[in-house]
């Protein structure tokens, strides 16, 4: 592409530059979901199972559907039933329509807590709640499971009746929970694993997580007379959106308009249909518009969240610290439906380490609890929590430093992937020298229970597709029409590229999203490839923009197209430097009378068999475990990460920062609780904790940019890798203070504390004041508070009263006793 | 352009289609700019000027600002003062944002009855109505004229003291209220008339009326945080109005999206910014959305109805037939502000017919009343009533056949219009020969005080420019995006023509309509250009889509891409049938790894020195005159027109109607009633008298189809040529049913009294009855309550109360009393 050039001339990209959406997001002008209104729109609301499984024998919506004001109510049997590889008026079903059909309905059996059973739309909310109370439904309850391991029993129940375990040969012969056995490798692990002088084999747990998006989903939609539809969509992707609706409502797909919303968070959480395809079916029956918004309980029981997973993981090493073999068998609990992020983890977390013998089993297992979606690198965060923890452990087994461990081992360009596939241009030994030599891994650490741990993260970007235009204006501005769904304002670096490729300022470029009916198609906004596919469809874009008005430009000037050189809105023709034409003049002429001019762009980028511009990050956490109470207090946090080409200094950082807590939430707070009926016990955010500004440090960032090779600009994904270091950073600090491996996230102080006590780092006052702790879990404790239950500890039961007293009075919260999290098994 | 054809081989084109917004529209859920809806909206609300010229002297908005949920009060300092020719950001002010700035609000001077002199944004409307209230002004009330012909008089009062009579050969020195005196003409009309045998001068008025559209004008703004705009225009013209916006309010052209709404019947009366540049001011001052809805009296008294007009029509002929001169004097009134239609009534109406000596004056003239808009064919149905009414004078004082003397002059392909050039291929013969021998000209009438009248119309499009692009969708189907609003469907028609040329079934054809951040510039959906303009624009679409699509085929097939065939949604390659792919199967690939493939088509037609395709139409009217009341009655309507390629019959057949019915009531009942304080007596739909469907005929329509040689398909324009020969058809038949030629519109059973009376035709009992329906002017009679009032119009009192009682009685329409229409002068 000529319009490449080295980084050094960049004049927009590299620049900090403010979010597009900035301003109107913190004035609260940002349209999201819950903002659109329609007139006589209805709104919609949903009954949830309260069981984890049951059958559904008989559901009587009469009384319901008689209420004032009902406009209809719905149940599954009023979705098209689809059959997997049929053909209906919206297509071929696949898996995915197969599975999302029954999950945004439930279809005969209800699968986990808060599976829809029946919608509502009515004139009001409180009609429509009231309206959904008195829909009755019959149901046989069955048995219920909810660990996979459990799951995987050949005396367990099973969810699906039609459910096969898929393997690399076949498919079984008798139905079961475990939906696929994936299995990968290269080498012989028994041999590796003889060779080995030190052998490792570590078992890890961790729980369901949420993405944790603020915005709760909030779809509407419209049916039109003619039977066409309009939905108005904070997702992270309208041409899937419209494809799946397409198909599970069995309307055709060109009859399907899906406009995006602002997105308010998302991370992989955003990008299955499940609100909308409820607002179709009710605005179908009524002709009305019809909105429906989730409550955070809502989002929390049955979303899409993190799988939950069972990781044992063994590494077998040369006293010299070679790596002799890794195998690994995942267990990814997959919730109600297919679908746990078996390859996305596996390619990426075995990919940190060279070693000639890799074994990995890994499982997709069903079980009744809410259907997992993606969550920022999905899977890889507690893939990678186990694969660290066991690296450290060995690393340090082998009496070696953490980093000069991994520096051995890491992968190099040229090093197979997982599937075989040779890793590219990769950073990750750069970064772990450069962290060898910083501040934040040579000063030292000033006090006692105090513990610095370190580890790897790796990611490489999914497939993709997307495409766009660029408009010229009469004025010599450019609107850059794009068709991926903006995410955390990514509309603000491709508005820098494209004002770099078209040599304009950036405030010549008007940048914005188009729905399905206005650009060409374009993938989900997911897995971190927004920047740089779409960056690519820009580059081609402001290239055919170009062409044209040279074009233009050469007959105006009576010159060939190939004679005319573009500069900072200036035409003129080779080596005739006074036959001159501006940008703004032709773009004035498109409105008087000349034809105007657009630029069409698209790329694909299929990485099935290559993998593109891998970004490598090195996180360092230093901590401070309070062996009292069991909690860990981030002292420090360190990433480093190769982003390839810094396109917005301020959103990259923003990206490493952001994606760092999430992966300290996953690391120390956060995780669902079910109890023994399969109902979750903290549907809200007092009691799913997620970090606040109290719990994270400020967050270094440290930025190096080795432009891949793969990219005009150089431009490498930045968004994902952030999530997946922390909680193995986290947990081997937690170990360097306190001697303790976690092997089950989130690390919280109940667990920490048990651990301690174990290592007899616990005392009969400690114990006291860990349970006043444990019942007030659902706070985070100041320090002043702490310090007060902390002196009135002389009983559990006086100290837990002075500490609701403390609440009480000064806090404006609510105040809930928190509930414990699951026992471990 | 290969994918032309015979006309014979259509598949798509030419049946009849149902409108694409039908069912939304009667099923009420299309969106007008009133159901447009936001979070926090604000409702804005004006002051409207109680005097027809008067300077202001203070505006006191501190009452209505304090008012509580008044959110801002703005007046005409609140936009920037426009100084013609002036750069501002929003670009360089022509005269038409000079006087456009004035017109949306008052700055200095009031020059209409309703010009708007203050704006408030308030929580609702009671309190928006309730701030206006308390907006105090202070005037200096001057006098003020009315009349365009008074407003020619040197001594008339001078609207602007910055405007200067522009002539072609330059500027007059001193200001009047002549805004242009327009020449055109060729050879020499005094030795023409000195040749003619017969010459006949006649002077003619009509009034004001608008376009009466049922949608009032209804508009929204939301200016975001970052100055950025977004606009819901029910406009003819989204990026005329972005570019009208910008410079008005002085805000960067690229920061601002013009979002189209459904558009409810414009007729030339929504191309000019005027409720969106308040609502973008207001939003501007208080950070919300802001929505305004123009009442009906207000869209009657401030919006931009079509011109008032006193027209001098001389024509001098030989015994033979032949005519050797026409002269006419034009007096176009412009209303507030330059602007009226001269240029586009004189080219077609004196095109109608041959003569060597052709002279026009023409003059655009200001005056206190509303600013005039485009409606519906431009200033040609007062002028063409001017001269078809002279021509039947003419013809019958020869002694010959309406149609025989018209043959003989009617104009032939190569004629000269007005300003010289050639006119092309034009079907008047065709169509007047058609007439004559047609049973709506040869079945004689049957009654008493019965006549036929026949008048031609002729219209050329004006210039334009339009944009669009086509994406092909997963499912084989195309969207079709235009960057031309839609009037009356004619998304239909283009989609249509879309699937045509892309050989496609209509229903694989989605049809949108972008707005100004979607597509490529495209003009005003205006003058009848829009099916012609645009599809020519989607032929070059399609053959773009298509040669993408054969490139993606070849490479596929390994043939080279002029080597692919394309057929019905099959590709294959030339002589080797059996090496297929199917359009479906390409579709497919672009949602699975392959690029997206989108099709983009400008067209630009000047039209300015040649005249493309023209649409001729002929009418003839039969009307019945009651001769005691001067009530019109028509008997039966018949249309010609020459539509080239009819693409949809039911949109053809609805132009030609609904253009009928809209002359028809310029014709008959039409008119704006000034009293002598310059203000407004009629506003309203009372008053202000549109045809209903009881005093229209159905109206036959004859399509003649003559392709144009100017478009691959043969398209020609329909839309505006139906409105033209109304007013003189059925003059010429009032003529022929009581012997008086109606020389004022609209011919009102009034006016035709007062005329017949001088001609003896009445009796003190038809003027009894006759001052009884005056003063019920504002009610459509049935015939049972004319019966009533007859049976009981012994004295003229007990005749009103009667009828008055009838209609309190037996109606649920609310009584009012008709008001009179000016007096004549």
């Amino acid at each position: 592409m000529d319009i490449s050039r080295s980084p050094r001339t960049f004049r927009v990209i590299g620049r900090r530059t403010p979010k597009v959406d900035a301003l109107d997001k913190v004035t609260g002008r940002a349209q999201f979901g819950a903002d659109v209104a329609l007139p006589r729109m209805l709104v919609g609301k949903v009954l949830r199972s309260p069981h984890a499984h049951a059958r559904i024998k008989h559901i009587d919506t009469s009384r319901a559907a008689a209420l004032p004001g009902v406009k209809a109510v719905i149940t599954g049997n009023d979705l098209p039933k689809i059959t997997l590889g049929a053909s209906g008026p919206g297509g071929v079903a696949t898996t995915r329509e197969y599975y999302v059909s029954r999950e945004i309905l439930a279809r005969d059996k209800v699968l986990f807590h808060g599976h829809v059973v029946a919608a509502v739309a009515a004139l009001s909310s409180e009609i429509a709640e009231a309206a959904v109370d008195l829909i009755e439904v019959e149901y046989e309850v069955l048995p219920h499971v909810t660990d996979p391991v459990a799951a995987m029993q050949p005396d367990a129940v099973v969810l699906h009746d039609d459910l096969y375990t898929q393997t690399g040969t076949g498919k079984a012969t008798t139905p079961s929970n475990i939906a696929e056995h994936l299995q990968m490798g290269r080498g012989y692990v028994g041999r590796g694993l003889a060779q080995a002088e030190v052998v490792i084999e570590r078992t890890f747990r961790t729980q369901t997580v949420h993405q944790g998006y603020l915005e709760p989903d909030s779809e509407a939609a419209w049916v039109r007379a003619d039977g066409s539809v309009i939905v108005w969509a904070n997702t992270q992707t309208t041409f899937t959106q419209r494809q799946d609706l397409a198909i599970v409502l069995g309307i055709p797909l060109s009859k399907i308009r899906v406009v995006p919303t602002e997105v308010g968070g998302a991370f992989g959480g955003k990008e299955s249909v499940r609100v909308s395809a409820l607002c179709v079916a009710l605005s179908r029956r009524t002709g009305f518009p019809v909105r429906m918004t989730f409550s955070r309980a809502e989002v929390l029981q049955a979303t899409g969240p993190g799988s939950a997973t069972v990781s044992t993981i063994k590494v077998g090493a040369r006293h010299d610290g070679t790596i002799t073999a890794i195998q690994a068998r995942l267990v990814y609990n997959g919730g109600a439906f297919p679908g746990a992020p078996l390859r996305s983890a596996i390619r990426r977390v075995f990919s940190h380490y060279r070693t000639p013998n890799l074994q990995i089993d890994a499982y997709d297992v069903v079980t009744n609890t809410p259907h997992v979606a993606a969550y920022r690198a999905p899977g890889a965060t507690p893939t990678n929590f186990a694969l660290e923890s066991v690296m450290d452990e060995v690393g340090e087994v082998l009496g070696m430093d953490p980093i000069a461990f991994r520096l051995k081992n890491a992968s190099r360009p040229g090093d197979p992937m997982p599937d075989g596939v040779q890793l590219p241009s990769v950073s990750l030994t750069d970064l772990l020298q450069r962290v060898q030599a910083h501040p934040c891994w040579t000063t030292p650490l000033a006090g006692p229970h105090q513990g610095r741990g370190i580890a790897l993260g790796l990611w490489t970007m999914p497939g993709g597709t997307t495409s766009c235009h660029i408009n010229l204006n009469a004025d010599g501005s450019v609107t850059l029409v794009l068709g991926a769904v903006d995410l955390s304002a990514t509309r603000t670096s491709l508005a820098m590229v494209a004002a770099e490729a078209l040599e304009l300022d950036l405030e010549d470029v008007r940048v914005v999203v188009g729905d399905t009916d206005m650009v060409a198609y374009s993938g989900a906004s997911a897995g971190d490839k927004i920047t740089y596919v779409t960056s690519k469809a820009i580059l081609k874009a402001s290239e055919d923009l170009l062409q044209r008005l040279k074009t233009r430009v050469a007959a105006a000037l009576e010159a060939a197209p190939h004679d005319i050189v573009y500069e900072r809105k200036r035409f003129w023709v080779q080596g005739s430097p006074d036959r001159v034409m501006m940008l703004a003049d032709i773009a004035q002429r498109t409105v008087r009378g000349e034809d105007p001019v657009m630029g069409y762009g698209s790329n694909s980028e299929t990485f099935s068999t290559v993998a593109i511009a891998p970004n490598a990050a090195v996180h360092v956490a230093d901590v401070e475990v309070d062996c009292d109470t069991g909690a860990v207090t981030l002292l420090q946090y360190t990433t480093f990460q190769d982003v390839g080409l810094c396109v917005n200094p301020d959103q990259v950082e923003g990206q490493m920062q952001g994606g760092a807590t999430q992966g300290i939430g996953w690391a120390l707070s956060e995780g669902y609780a079910f109890d023994d009926q399969g109902v979750l016990q903290n549907a809200n955010l007092l009691d799913y904790r997620m970090p606040t500004s109290l719990d994270v440090p400020r967050i270094a960032t440290n930025v190096v940019e080795e432009p891949s090779g793969d990219h005009p600009y150089g431009i490498r994904a930045v968004g994902q890798v952030p999530i997946v270091p922390p909680a193995a950073a986290i947990a081997n600090a937690i170990y360097r203070a306190v001697g303790v491996r976690p092997r089950e996230l989130p690390m919280t102080p109940e667990r920490l504390h048990r651990a301690l006590k174990r290592t007899g780092e616990t005392t009969p006052e400690s114990e006291a004041l860990f349970n006043v702790i444990r019942q007030c879990y659902g706070h985070r404790l100041t320090s002043d508070e702490l310090e007060e239950v902390r002196k009135g500890v002389a009983g559990v039961s006086q100290a837990a009263a002075a500490l609701r007293a403390v609440r009480l009075n000064n806090s404006d919260e609510p105040f809930s006793l928190g509930i414990p999290y699951r026992q471990e098994g």
